[in-house]
């Protein structure tokens, strides 16, 4: 690992070109090496990473980028890309504030063709540039590569539809891990099983070089067209793809590089949409996982989970005298405990997640009921609109989602749910800002799209007790409900037991303004009404808990002092604007002084959820300030 | 049409089993004869309906409703549906205020299932009803039936793989429209032709009902277990859909009542999801467009475009004295133009569609340009990451998209367009109230939706000529940008020319107070003032054209008085909290007294638009009333 690499001679994949096929392999270990390393100390994806090398190294080979352009789906496979891409140098800041990000990302560098985070969206950015190249007349490559989870998603249909119909010249690329076809949801993952047992595939593995170089024959006597027959010759049973209208190649063995190459330079230049099958091992090449397996799946145990899907990230890994002896419980947990227990009381209750079992903790649910538990794959559409189907029957389901991948299931939330009454609860986990992923992940706009809609209503724990009091809650409410929890640990904020989960609780006497708090952030507000009584001012903190509708009583009862309002969503629409709303629909009164505290209008930029609250202002001291500058501005009345 | 019918003699689907075969016949034609007489009158769709007349008698001839579900995809299939389970005496009010959905609603009738408006939520709703059904021990029959068009949106291939995962009896059933199909988009609908055309289907279209007889032979003596194996038999090519796992059948003639209540009969206790592949003609029966179809698709010339996919309604159809002499011309024509026109000066220009070519004007651009024109069928969520896709390479895509359909849509918007600034242009037609057509399809959630996306720009032209020169202003952006306009004529307001379309525009001078408004409710807010000044009260009109950024030196000058905001959306989190926002971000200035209507927090109810407005208390007399209450208000002067 510490011989004189070749990655770092590359300073673009240009350089790649230039190397003899031997040092290929050599250097497909040096990215396995360096990619786990880092991964190792930053946190990331791995398995995923680790099962595109060759193919990473085989597309830079045979494809001219930037000018040719690769897609990553989803994007946590895009590692050993950033790697040959001119960014070895500062691989080693991968997921932190400023560094490289785990996703591809167009403004970070010309060789990310276009930014993925959420799945199963590449095909269509591919069709898009396709069409577009031939309209201006250019002739370039363009490739998609979708993961076999990815191919569950109902935009990467929509887009293949497309595709077989236009017909340009394109290749999209499905990198196939058998271990997580195994898991995969789905009568399309059935699909690629049978394409790879119902034949000889196990042999043709080994001999799929020969096999195709038999085919091919030598190089330079046949056409392209010639090798698109005997190309064809090879296809087994792409039946689906080829009624769809693409050229179906494969299943190939994603790790033979010369055989990738030698296919890739081949069908690159074939006339119309190829689809290309690899199939690839997960976590490939991993030399601790080969000689210990189970050890190393003690040690990391949640690597192997990060490949069902996208954005099921793991959290970052500490150094070890950063690691608590005793973490505290997560949002996450508390959700998953309180919904077992609920379970066993009420049977009609049932839980969907669109291929994040264990990242929403439903797989907890799953262990205990089985068969009240669905994971959809990823495809959130179709989860939300299930779950108002289940609904409908009588069942009770609890769809528990990403907040950032609930804005693909708006549509379905507001028109099979919200507009029928249904009595669904989103589970919406990760709202807020997410820590090293991608600002694609960040779930600062649930408050602001969740308040549009009618008949629905809001709230949002502040610790782990509330969580599981909001979910009980939820449960008796005859109407679609949303809780949404942040990526965080979840420590009892205020006193456990008493609460009232049906209205605003307040946590600290003042009478000098009020802090007016969403979820975890009453924590932060708590910290600066500290710091505000040390300077004598006293500040109120009072846990909104309920966004919509809002706690009527509490509003009018702290009317008269500066109100600032806390939130971790972005401030258009959002939790304060909802105050100024209620304020505002009783225009008679006396006007009332509020300040909002959030997110400003922004995606938000990655690095640990600890720096981003500092970033942007929601940390303590930072609402300690706004306080004051708010008192300020407030105690010299102007010329009103 | 006049005898005395057979629909009349039925007070639910029950009774419908009590008539004799030749009945049967006799009140399909009865069923056709009412459809179209109630859309002659009242508008609606045609083609549609008229497709599936013997369809829904068969089903509810087989079924038993309200027991088992009949799932009714896009919605507007229904109206036999809706004539057959004891709606036939109300018929008649048929998308009037206070009368029958044109879509199914639950609130309506216990024969609704499930409300349907959007596309493609059929089978998912049906799974998991299925999915219930099983849990909760009953044994009733679910079929979803859905079009063709509809099976392009990526969520029915989401659910398809997700039955096909889960296996449960159910039935989907899809309505395979010839005609329909030559007119779709991609490739699914070439495999359909191919279905049809690669085997001697018209034929069997003759021959069908003997042919399958010949299969099924003595009723009584097979068992269900040979029938399904025979049926299977009757397969032609439905690969796509073996292969995901469902029971194929089909095509079969849908008009052929004796042979669908037979297949029905057969089918529905078979185990495990059966897809039922049925080809119905376009407005079958339709004795006008049999005589004579020119004259007829001129007198009704948006008739056979309704059939495209969801929600592309006709307009109600005026009866002759209210029909204006010259329409004015709508929002849709002054984009469509605008559109052509720009695109002569700009080759980079390329228009996008979701399978409404008509609704959305661009059938225009694609007459002129049809290199430059996408219709990717009922695909928002493709639609908009392809656009992104042609963004990259340089060209200025503008989706033109329904306001109720971009909440499909709206991950693709954050994610792909909105996080990565390409500029494309998003022509959000159809926003606010639109008419007649059932709540699922109003566009009154946009400005909340959209404010919440960072780097999206947000306009909204007031008349056609603003439209026109929005587009233009649109086009310069070079980041994405969001016009909002309405299903209305779009009159001139205020002065053509000298307009500076990068701010707002006052319209009126008025010191007392200002109506601030978006869009066309400049036109009501110009009537109220005109009915305030009536009284003596001054009343400012400014149109704010910009929803965000707003036009913050247009706030600054008018702070200093009252402030009613006036939108076609609702409240929580629109125009007006925008407003809110911008003078609490100011909040060291004297406090501004601002008032906001729009809609409330509600889904809003069919009727016309003229209707909608005064009902939800947008019209000039109703601004007026809330001018005056406003006003009273605050003269006297509260404690504060």
């Amino acid at each position: 690992m510490m011989e004189p690499p070749i990655l770092d001679s590359l300073h673009g994949p240009g350089d790649l070109k230039q190397l003899a096929p031997e040092q290929l392999d050599a250097l497909a270990s040096e990215l396995r090496q360096r990619i786990l390393h880092t991964v190792n100390l930053n946190g990331g994806h791995l398995a995923s990473p680790l099962g595109v090398v060759e193919l990473t190294i085989a597309l830079h080979y045979c494809f001219n980028a930037p000018e040719d352009k690769i897609i990553w789906d989803v994007g946590h496979q895009c590692y050993a890309h950033k790697l040959l891409t001119g960014r070895a140098d500062r691989f080693s800041a991968l997921r932190k504030k400023d560094g490289i990000s785990g996703y591809p990302k167009m403004c970070e560098s010309v060789y990310d063709a276009f930014g993925t985070g959420h799945s199963s969206t590449s095909i269509s950015a591919a069709l898009g540039m396709a069409m577009a190249r031939d309209r201006l007349g250019l002739d370039h490559h363009i490739a998609a590569v979708i993961g076999d989870g990815a191919m569950t998603g109902g935009m990467a249909f929509e887009a293949l539809n497309h595709v077989g119909h236009l017909k340009p010249k394109m290749l999209v690329i499905l990198n196939d891990n058998e271990m997580s076809i195994a898991r995969n949801v789905g009568a399309m993952a059935h699909y690629f099983n049978r394409m790879i047992t119902n034949r000889p595939y196990k042999r043709a593995k080994q001999d799929v070089g020969s096999f195709v170089k038999s085919i091919i024959g030598d190089r330079m006597v046949r056409t392209i067209q010639d090798l698109e027959k005997s190309v064809k010759g090879f296809i087994t049973k792409g039946g689906l793809f080829q009624e769809l209208g693409l050229n179906y190649v494969g299943p190939v063995d994603g790790h033979d590089l010369p055989l990738l190459i030698e296919l890739l330079n081949r069908i690159k230049d074939m006339d119309g949409p190829v689809f290309l099958h690899c199939t690839t091992e997960k976590g490939k090449g991993l030399k601790a996982a080969e000689e210990n397996p189970q050890k190393y799946h003690g040690v990391n145990p949640m690597i192997l989970d990060t490949d069902k899907g996208e954005g099921d990230a793991l959290p970052a890994q500490k150094t070890a005298e950063s690691v608590p002896a005793v973490p505290s419980k997560s949002f996450t947990d508390a959700f998953a405990d309180a919904l077992v227990s609920l379970g066993a009381e009420d049977s009609r209750i049932v839980a969907i997640t669109a291929a994040m079992p264990t990242g929403t903790g439903l797989s907890r649910f799953e262990e205990h009921y089985p068969d009240r538990f669905f994971d959809v794959g990823i495809c959130e559409q179709h989860a939300v609109t299930f779950a108002a189907g289940l609904a409908v029957e009588g069942l009770r389901p609890v769809v528990a989602i990403y907040s950032t991948f609930l804005q693909r299931g708006y549509d379905q939330l507001i028109h099979d749910v919200c507009l029928q009454k249904l009595p669904v609860v989103f589970a919406v986990d990760r709202a807020g800002l997410v820590g090293e992923d991608s600002p694609t992940q960040n779930g600062i706009f649930d408050l602001s799209f969740l308040r549009a809609v009618p008949d629905l209503r809001i709230a949002a724990p502040r610790d782990a007790r509330d969580t599981a009091l909001l979910l009980e809650w939820a449960m008796t409410q005859e109407m679609p409900v949303a809780l949404r929890y942040a990526r965080s640990s979840a420590p009892l904020i205020g006193k456990e037991d008493g609460r009232a989960v049906d209205r605003a609780e307040r946590l600290r006497d003042g009478q000098d303004l009020v802090f007016l708090t969403v979820g975890p952030c009453a924590s932060q507000a708590l910290k600066a009404a500290e710091l505000l009584a040390n300077e004598g001012i006293g500040a109120a903190v009072i846990d909104a808990r309920h966004i919509k509708p809002l706690d009527g009583a509490m509003l009018d009862s702290i009317a008269a002092r500066p109100i600032i309002t806390v939130e971790e969503n972005t401030l258009p629409g959002g939790f304060g604007s909802a105050v100024l709303e209620y304020f505002e629909g009783r225009s008679t009164q006396a006007p009332v002084r509020i300040k909002r505290i959030g997110l400003d209008d922004i995606f938000g930029e990655q690095a640990t959820r600890a720096e981003q609250i500092n970033m942007y202002g929601l940390d303590g001291a930072s609402l300690a300030a706004h306080a004051r500058a708010f008192l300020a501005a407030g105690s010299p009345a102007p010329d009103a």
